[in-house]
């Protein structure tokens, strides 16, 4: 297949985003409107994040189960913030089986409702909680604009659904999702994130309080890369899902609900990739270490090849995940583009002249080629694979803290929006009027009233917009 | 939660299929019609069942990808016999972002035409192929009468999809996947299966040939437990998905697709469980041994709880996955009557007698019970996990035998279909009207034409239906 020109970013970011996607061919456009095709390269990225959160969703001891794709129509309504929120995205199956159904059915834009109808008649006791439960599955939502990765009509994600006895049991789970959130974007994706709070406006339909995870893309366009909700007894009450308590009473459950999606490799994609292609983080890539030989005449041919299978039985040996590309109907060059634009994070090159050498020539997709003894050829390739990962996110973090600016005044919030981008700290009175006039103006939105961690020291004392005392700091940028 | 009731196989078979469902909590009827909520302890296996699959397919060279849950109607129809088939089953969005479609879109009934439809545009020449893929989703058929697990509105599968150059590397593909299915359903499920070709009537509906495995439940009725299709050029023809040739030529891709879903849990169900409830093979056990402790005094719940922890250990050591049912609440009784409803295979009973003579009372969920020396507890379990899977196939195997009927008469079919039930193998003229007759009479159908590893020796010479001259042997069975 011919290979896909890159536009360079500083042309048409959003051109350089698509033509990354399809030069690597992660994804494809489908011929249903706003849904796309995963592809194996980019569905091996996927696996390898569903793999990585699983086992720490089975670790704080969640269990996985499945639930219907249809749920029943008149079940959105019980929860009024939840159906007015999700009415405009529903896609609606009106026939089955040939005949016009009674009651028209949604395909899932999220699952509580039909989740709760269960958790009803599956809870009776305090015994019977905490209820810790995930789920993994593909949800639809009607877009009118869509995106690759970033917003598609169907798209594959987790949604963690878990009930307990009291506010603070809930509450407490809903902030230890948001840590694995977190942990999972850094140390896996390489992707630093703020932490905080979504205001009423920016919460899910049906949550009491919403946390999230934004991280800031190479344009400066704000990420919502995971959120985790505290639902109070919101869905509870809607579906009487009540439990007998210890001391003898009845109560509603107390239920979060949290979840990450595909759109987790469109922020792969926007923090790391360059005008060459994908960058993929090494423990998120499915081929960490590409090995091509290089040869002219059969005698050489014979001592790479022989010395190429070494390399990869070692690297496997080694944990790691290998590919020797031994298509003899192309040039080592051609090889090197491809998998450059593949995201490939290590490659080793050899001929015949390493052969004799004892060594391969290391080439980082980051960049840098230096020799290693093929005797170390092992340790040698993980210790560049852990600097790259470690990199990467060092990288993306200076990134970010360059494009952060503390105590914004109102000036430079519309200048900035309108500019460079990047996050905006700064003091907020709390009002809906100063939230929807900065993003009437700016096309900016409050991304997080952030966790202690990332607030300002001193804190801001205004609101960067009326000037009137701040209740709270908050983060604004564009956001996709 | 109130334990459920078991109604004994001899009294209601269909019933007690139902109770060993609710008993062991894997799934529930869901508010949904049609549709089934697979509980923590269903998905459980179904997560081990397809890790087990993963492996084989990427061990032989497949990648998974995923396409879209929503197909333009129009697809389905460009190919005759697929839409034919299909179009009875299909769920149908009309509305999406509330507006009615201008194009209705069917919920994948199966995705040969979307998957056609973007390998027209990856796939130009012979450098392109094989292409090898696999998808796990959900999928909707609209069915009248739905059973948990065996039939059902949606349901998780796995399908595959591979396109190749040439017809006979086409067939070798439907032919190895074919071969993984047996070795799956004996090797993991420990359900003995019987392989071969179905007849054009109970063919997938676009496919040149259909293999399949079938396996012999409980209740003698047969179970299709695997299907994988060689679909020639059909859906190559339909979707126009040519190729350059090596010669120069342009042709046609040769195509497969087959599939196995969560009807597997309802045949590893049928095949093991008994009037107590589900018997789980151990190696697609989530939980495979319960240590259960039994103390009285708290000096010796002490003693007690160190033992069981340090086997616990060690069993985790061994590889094996393990519970320790700690709660105090609960006798050992009530727990050992819990855990067999579950069908976890093995049960170590430890109490203040076994921590003084140094070694835990090892009961297995398939009958039987011997102390074993704390010193050996891994190996010793391990062995007996090992024993139970052997056994519960040998056992299997042996029903199966002995309820497979050989040369059977026309009037031994009608009163074997009116009675007992079983397998039953003739010859068959291969002619429809035999066929029909024959399905209409015995409500028995052509479960396989058998390879030749199951055929009769010697061969079937006459039609058990007409008389005339047998073209083949078949096998008849009612089914699932």
């Amino acid at each position: 297949m011919a290979e896909h020109a890159i536009t360079p970013r500083a042309k048409d970011f959003s051109e350089w985003y698509n033509d990354v996607i399809m030069r690597a061919q992660l994804a494809d456009y489908s011929p249903v409107r706003g849904c796309m095709v995963i592809r194996p390269r980019g569905y091996g990225i996927w696996e390898l994040m569903q793999q990585a959160l699983d086992g720490m969703f089975k670790e704080t001891g969640h269990q996985n189960a499945y639930f219907p794709l249809f749920i029943p129509q008149s079940f959105l309504a019980k929860e009024a913030d939840h159906v007015e929120g999700f009415a405009p995205q529903l896609a609606v199956v009106t026939h089955g089986g040939g005949k016009e159904l009674d009651e028209p059915l949604v395909v899932r834009p999220t699952s509580e409702t039909i989740i709760y109808s269960m958790l009803s008649k599956w809870i009776q006791s305090y015994r019977d909680l905490p209820v810790l439960l995930n789920q993994w599955c593909n949800i639809v939502r009607w877009e009118m604009r869509t995106r690759l990765f970033l917003r598609t009509t169907e798209f594959l994600w987790q949604e963690g659904h878990t009930a307990h006895a009291t506010s603070d049991e809930a509450e407490t789970e809903a902030r230890m999702i948001l840590g694995i959130y977190r942990r999972f974007a850094e140390e896996w994706m390489a992707m630093p994130v703020i932490t905080g709070v979504k205001t009423d406006s920016e919460k899910f339909a049906g949550a009491v309080r919403t946390y999230a995870i934004e991280a800031l893309m190479q344009d400066n366009k704000a990420l919502q890369a995971g959120t985790s909700h505290f639902l109070g007894q919101n869905f509870a009450k809607a579906f009487d899902t009540t439990f007998q308590t210890a001391a003898g009473g009845l109560d509603h459950v107390w239920s979060t609900s949290w979840g990450v999606s595909t759109r987790l490799i469109g922020g792969l994609i926007l923090t790391h990739s360059d005008d060459n292609g994908l960058i993929c983080p090494p423990r998120l890539a499915p081929i960490q270490v590409v090995i091509v030989p290089i040869w002219k005449t059969d005698t050489e041919r014979e001592a790479v090849l022989q010395t190429c299978n070494g390399v990869m039985d070692s690297l496997k040996a080694g944990g790691m995940r290998v590919h020797l590309d031994w298509r003899d109907s192309m040039k080592p060059g051609a090889k090197y583009y491809e998998w450059e634009g593949n995201g490939v994070p290590v490659r080793l090159e050899i001929g015949p002249r390493e052969v004799s050498q004892g060594q391969a020539m290391l080439a980082r997709r980051t960049g840098g080629k230096a020799p290693v003894r093929l005797s170390e050829v092992a340790p040698a390739t993980r210790a560049a694979l852990d600097a790259i990962q470690q990199d990467l996110l060092s990288q993306a973090r200076s990134r970010r803290e360059q494009n952060s600016v503390r105590n914004v005044t109102k000036d430079q919030l519309v200048q900035l929006m309108d500019g460079a981008g990047g996050f905006a700290y700064g003091g907020f009175c709390g009002s809906g009027t100063c939230e929807n006039e900065i993003k009437d103006q700016t096309k900016a939105t409050v991304r997080l009233l952030p966790d202690p961690e990332f607030r300002s020291n001193p804190a801001p004392t205004k609101c960067v917009w009326c000037g009137q005392p701040a209740t709270v700091e908050a983060v604004w940028a564009r956001a996709y």
